[in-house]
């Protein structure tokens, strides 16, 4: 995406002061850690936004002393970021350790006893002036009792701070059970949950392209706005992977959290500060204001579709490397469209479709805003302006504008998008989500992570639609891979003459 | 300005019928018609926009033959256009006729005894059913006459129409003179007042963008915009013409007609149709609601300069080619620059800066729309939003937005252009201004022509400018050639806190 060269520097420190962390990763031997954590820190440490001190201790049950875990990170990690200067690397590795560590039975149950929370104290111990960051890339069942443990070990100081991966829990009620188990021990504004989605650059500029910019607010609203569409699409499909996904489907994995944070960005009123809670408060007002869609309505308000075998592409129930379908596997949607309504001043009458699928022909995550038509065309031809806000593949913001068609005879108009590539546009590397996410976490912001009420609104909201899914006699509809989704999907906005945005980058 | 090849066919003609016509220009061997007229007329046959049977015929005092006047074009023309087809060059220059006529003294008067009348109406005699224009590319004193003696050859027919060239008078008396003798013979409706820049792209554009796109309609007024700048700057000087421009003066030359256009287009209301009388209804009500500058007002609201010898380039008493200045040379204005009022609902508090001047660092003719800043900034940092729409050197449109500096620190603003370049964004050719002026001549369509009250309303407002410069002591604030204008110009925007848009292409 972008044209600056590989080993630009990004953005030069702009933290007034930068602490010294120890930042403990459970799971960090794992494929979030190898594949986004360790480089997202390692061009941290590069742009000199890792205190000198600063260390990274991976927890697994891995068995691995220090210098196995950094010779798998010299081996695994190194290729995939720019080492321009190998004492650099080195300086990096030397932050790594490992810790064995059984979490699940107690600080002395388990199969090590106790014994991986001894080493992990005593590495920590003396330190409790650093900010320690508990990171964990680790199944959301594992979420309560590593903090009851850590607790039990005493390693929980004023100075922690914990991070929690996706998915948190599986409906409200879980999520629910999470936090109340992570909050008995961490205070709410300790626990950062992690949505990628909220690091990548475009959402920023969402931000910053609504509320540092005049021109856009006075039309931000249902006089001038006709409807938003928010897709995810995956060319992906889920091969080795049905055990997992056939508990989750597209609406727990996608929608809840992606595609509802980008809702809330798109749609929520200015906050008074860039800060913590203000920008939050009004993320949750929004999602407090969304339509409930339960029992029959989800027939008019949401699709549901399964991919199935096209041309080489396996159909879900046929995904290879998986254990045979069951029932639920039939059941489980790969794709989903929702026409959701938000029900305030700002956006009364206007539809926020999302839509998210597997082995969509193309992969791709943007929303579009979608202008009214001019009430009065004295121009023939004319069609109504669009704002794209790109995030994937290629992040960058269009508006599209109608022109005229260079020419002496009758004006003849021509929809011609003013663009800003970011990747063109600015000569600073553009940060991957999680350096963004994790340099937050270790300046202590939390702006950008979901706080607990946000979380639960989010999960009341798709809490009925689960549930009527659950009751409803159909499965969902099949859509061959490689294709935009099901008919339901497209006649849930061509019912009202609208339609999905597909075209090209 | 355009990346489209040079013989890239326009867009293809999409008027449903081409009348022939007789094109009858007065003037028609000077320099605008070799330079201007006369390509423009070939871009459009070229591109099949001139009936079969459509003649030009020009008019001078030189005594040529039409084969003497077709040698000349081909001398003279024929390099500067895309030839791809010589025989369709030679249709072309098939086209042209030359007559021989003064103008002045009556048909039966004047050097030739109305001999040249006699043989144009000859030539003209049966083709009554004919579109029959008259070009006049000939000084205004001549329009009067011209008029005049055409109609007392009996060459006026129902289906003529008269063009008319800049200067217009040199103020409202002169105008409401020659608007009478030519009125005395041509309908209104058969009158055609150029203003070149009324068919440059941009301008065109500057409409469907106003009035084709949603988005910024809601902005466009004094609660979100600052205020408007309009630039036309020149950097060449007057070497040979000072004996004309002592009489003229940045002020008549520039700011009459195609600043006062671009401000009228610029602050206009919606018409309710793309139509000969809506738009210049609604453009005439701008040019009425300007506050008028009169007597002591004209130190406040307006700078006169005259640029002054620096380095290599001379000062415009020492231009070479002229006779010796006068004490009229010494008091004219090479440059100007204004702040305009328009006393509406829209625009009640929005200053409209218009500023021109010859021997300026660069060429470039632009609106600047300067947006308000926020009304509550939560990112520190920004600036205000700014629209820039350049008619030349090199046509497009900007929008400069704030956005965020890509990188993983504290949220940093930056301001980047979205833009639209027309000869980027398209692959048809850009046509010249006269191409779709002639065109629309032809075409009967007087959208884009000056309407007599529109001319008059304008003068309107000079007129008391003129009046109190003329009455004043002081002589014009010098300005060395080759800068942005004398120090009063940029006190005129730096006592509200404002400053010109100097920015580079």
């Amino acid at each position: 995406m972008s044209t600056a060269p590989p080993n630009a520097p990004a953005q030069p420190d702009v933290h007034a002061d930068v602490h010294t962390a120890d930042l403990v990763v459970f799971g960090g031997t794992g494929d979030l850690s190898m594949r986004k954590l360790l480089p997202a820190l390692y061009h941290s440490d590069r742009d000199g936004r890792l205190a000198p001190e600063t260390r990274v201790i991976a927890l697994s049950r891995g068995g691995l002393t220090d210098a196995d875990f950094r010779g798998k990170v010299d081996a695994e990690v190194r290729d995939s970021v720019p080492v321009d200067d190998p004492a650099m690397w080195q300086r990096f590795l030397g932050r790594l350790h490992h810790v064995s560590v059984d979490v699940g039975g107690g600080i002395h149950g388990g199969t090590d006893e106790g014994t991986g929370w001894k080493t992990l104290a005593g590495l920590l111990a003396g330190h409790e002036d650093r900010d320690r960051i508990f990171y964990l890339a680790s199944p959301p069942r594992t979420f309560g009792p590593f903090c009851r443990e850590a607790h039990e070990a005493g390693l929980v100081t004023p100075r922690s701070r914990v991070v929690l991966e996706k998915p948190l829990g599986n409906d409200l009620a879980s999520a629910r059970r999470i936090n109340d188990e992570v909050g008995a021990i961490f205070d709410e504004r300790q626990i950062f949950r992690i949505d990628h989605y909220l690091g990548k650059e475009t959402v920023q500029n969402l931000l910053v392209l609504r509320f540092a910019n005049a021109f856009l607010e006075p039309v931000w609203n249902s006089l001038w706005i006709d409807h938003v569409q928010i897709t995810a699409a995956e060319t992906v499909g889920t091969p080795g992977r049905r055990g997992y996904y056939d508990h989750a489907g597209a609406l727990r994995d996608m929608v809840q959290n992606h595609l509802l944070q980008l809702l809330t960005l798109t749609a929520m009123e200015p906050p008074a500060r860039n800060d913590r809670e203000a920008i939050r408060d009004e993320k949750v007002k929004v999602l407090r204001a969304l339509r409930l869609i339960a029992g029959g309505e989800v027939d008019r308000f949401t699709v549901r579709g399964q991919y199935t075998g096209a041309g080489d592409l396996p159909g879900y129930l046929d995904e290879p490397g998986s254990t045979p379908p069951t029932e639920l596997s039939s059941r489980v949607e790969t794709f989903t469209a929702i026409r959701a309504e938000i029900r305030n001043w700002r956006w009364a009458g206007v539809p926020f479709y999302l839509r998210t699928g597997k082995r969509m022909p193309y992969r791709r995550s943007e929303i579009v805003v979608q202008f009214k038509d001019v009430p009065h065309a004295i121009f023939p031809g004319g069609t109504p302006n669009r704002l794209v806000l790109r995030l994937q593949p290629d992040e960058g913001i269009r508006l599209h504008i109608m022109a005229k068609e260079p020419g002496a005879g009758e004006v003849a108009l021509k929809p011609v998008p003013m663009s800003l590539s970011f990747g063109e546009t600015f000569t600073a590397r553009v940060p991957e989500a999680y350096e963004r996410l994790l340099g937050d976490v270790l300046a202590g912001n939390p702006t950008l992570f979901m706080r607990r009420d946000e979380v639960e609104a989010a999960w009341r909201w798709i809490d009925p639609i689960l549930d009527a899914w659950k009751a409803a006699a159909g499965l969902p509809e099949p859509y061959p891979a490689g294709t935009t989704g099901p008919a339901g999907a497209h006649e849930l906005l061509g019912r009202s003459g609208r339609a999905w945005h597909e075209e090209e980058a």
